[in-house]
């Protein structure tokens, strides 16, 4: 059967990174028999400014029925001042909620020819390889009551329930746990436990899934605060990490950070829609919008590649086009080529389509 | 009058630590005039070994009555499964809300001397000195409803609100605001807004404070998770930062640890009792209870000496007194004096008692 992906570019510097996934895409099915149907819609600020609305429902059908997701990113500051249920990172909280994808996959990679990019030391951070598994569709991002209320002095509250229940903790822990066994054994679960009885429970069924099947693996607990400190200090002594919504939001785009390329990492996320038995999966890269130096053509387009390289792999069952694609990256990056965001003082950066266009020739030769 | 101090050496380290910061009050005593009258008690887990209870009501009302607490650390693992409102964390909690201790002050500022305890490269982290402001009596660490509760399958459900009205964001942007007028004229205010309502009322009311009150100060906003990773990539970018009592914890330890020398790092509390029209103040390491290392005599106490130090200047009016132990601290440094944690590989290490000596002969000397 052909497979259906669906692109959604959205906002920012998205469209232009998704430009040069879609150029891979393209040379897969001229040159690997990639038979796919592709089709692309608008999310985020995009969306808005044509339908005013983040994301249409005819959307959310149409990732419901491909076989995965490219995303590109969401977040125009152009739309902070549209109501709180019309913003643009509403378009991917509400991918993630319809579609039930509560692993998101965020590895912190380094990529050994961009060591002096980190602005940690290089015995820190050299050969850095972790994982984090963050839930994604519980805890303080979905939780009610929800809203701001006016008091009756005129006054604001504002208020947000971080919940999280036995059945949500499991699934993802599991999907830590089963990382784990392909990568170094080891887990570590974070929480904020000696504060909040959410991350208390969080903690209480990791530890009692871990005894009941995962045994094998070693587990161990962190305090969020604690976490945050021994991702700057030490961050090797980490390999898959698990964590709730609100902290993996944090430790990730920290964790991501210390590899000094944070144009470089994808990620994916995992679930199965309810009344399916299929997985649903959405790859994005790691990185948000950058408003900031959307449009200019500067962005690094590899992140959205690499995600283009994980959906080949974890949901196409074409290993082999995400091996050449990983191959085209690591040589590009090898013979020196750097966007701005990897370039060191000094060096020369080529733009968004001179990057694309690098990883196409790679293909060409491989 | 006399002045009152609190002592509260706690758990872990806390005591170890203490009893050096003890050492330069008794020299104060001794040398200076500094009429003092000193109490100290017990709280977490050496409450719970002698009273059953993290912090006795007794020993809040003790706090109340005190110029200032000068407090250790609490966090002893040994007491994990007591029941959640009896665990060691209880005793810090408890004091900062019933004293209403909202605003808590946390320098992360690097010792030159200690640059290359930081993990990260030196020109990332040269010079820094930036100073967060922490809420500590509201959002998510004291919303309601909160718990655990069993759901009719037998499974679990954890439950937190995190809370904010305009009146606590208020009050703690204020004094950040109050602060960056006598540092660099810069707040950047930290919240998730994008994403909960309760940081969407967050950055509404510190950006109308700011237009009412403090327009002469530079006030920018930062998401949360952008923030972490800003902290890695260039720290020096931030003065003054405001933000909630979560994101406060984890970005505020992250901070510190840039710095390479947490143990060096103090902070204090403030607010006002209610009922009150006096400031309460609260002066603690940053560093936690460190049980690892526990008894063992090897922990820095530096926080703690410069936690009174802290103490002297902003709660007893003796700034004279806090600048000399600030120059003793600084000489024994820079003599090249290093506890284990901000000892470079090599390099030998004195005990927790040779360094409160070292500081205390500096002292004598000045
Ligand atoms: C865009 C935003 C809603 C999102 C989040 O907070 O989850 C982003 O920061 C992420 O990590 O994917
Ligand atoms: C001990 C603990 C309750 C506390 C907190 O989370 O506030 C600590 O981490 C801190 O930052 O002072």
């Amino acid at each position: 059967a052909r497979q259906k992906i669906l692109l959604l570019p959205g906002d920012g510097i998205g469209p232009e990174i998704m430009e040069q996934a879609v150029r891979i895409i393209d040379w897969l099915k001229a040159e690997r028999g990639f038979d796919v149907d592709l089709s692309e819609d608008l999310v985020g600020g995009a969306s808005l400014a044509k339908h005013d609305v983040p994301i249409r429902d005819e959307v959310i059908a149409k990732a419901k029925a491909a076989d995965a997701v490219l995303f590109g990113s969401v977040g125009d500051p152009a739309w902070k001042d549209v109501p709180f249920d019309r913003r643009p990172e509403v378009a991917i909280l509400r991918l993630r909620k319809e579609l039930n994808l509560y692993a998101n996959l965020r590895p912190a990679k380094l990529f050994d020819p961009l060591l002096s990019a980190s602005a940690l030391k290089p015995d820190v951070v050299r050969g850095l390889d972790l994982m984090i598994v963050r839930e994604t569709v519980g805890g303080v991002y979905f939780g009610e009551p929800r809203g701001i209320e006016t008091l009756p002095d005129g006054t604001k509250r504002g208020v947000n329930t971080e919940v999280y229940t036995t059945a949500e903790i499991e699934r993802v822990a599991r999907v830590a746990f089963d990382l784990a066994r392909l990568r170094s054994g080891r887990v570590c679960s974070v929480e904020k436990g000696n504060v909040m009885e959410s991350g208390l429970l969080w903690r209480e069924v990791v530890t009692d899934l871990h005894k009941r099947e995962y045994s094998d693996v070693t587990l161990t607990h962190m305090l969020a605060d604690n976490c945050a400190m021994q991702l700057v200090r030490d961050p090797r002594q980490f390999d898959v990490m698990v964590t709730g919504n609100l902290f993996g939001d944090l430790l990730s785009d920290l964790a991501s950070m210390l590899t000094g390329s944070l144009g470089m990492l994808p990620s994916a996320t995992l679930g199965t829609p309810e009344g399916s038995d299929r997985q649903a999966a959405l790859y994005e890269p790691i990185h948000g919008s950058a408003p900031d130096i959307a449009g200019k053509g500067i962005a690094n387009p590899l992140a959205q590649i690499l995600s283009l390289a994980m959906m080949l792999r974890y949901s196409l069952d074409r290993g082999a086009d995400s091996e050449l694609i990983e191959q085209a990256v690591s040589n590009v990056l090898a013979s020196g080529l750097r966007t701005a965001d990897i370039a060191a003082a000094g060096e020369s950066r080529v733009s968004t389509a001179e990057m694309g266009e690098a990883v196409l020739k790679e293909l060409q030769k491989l």
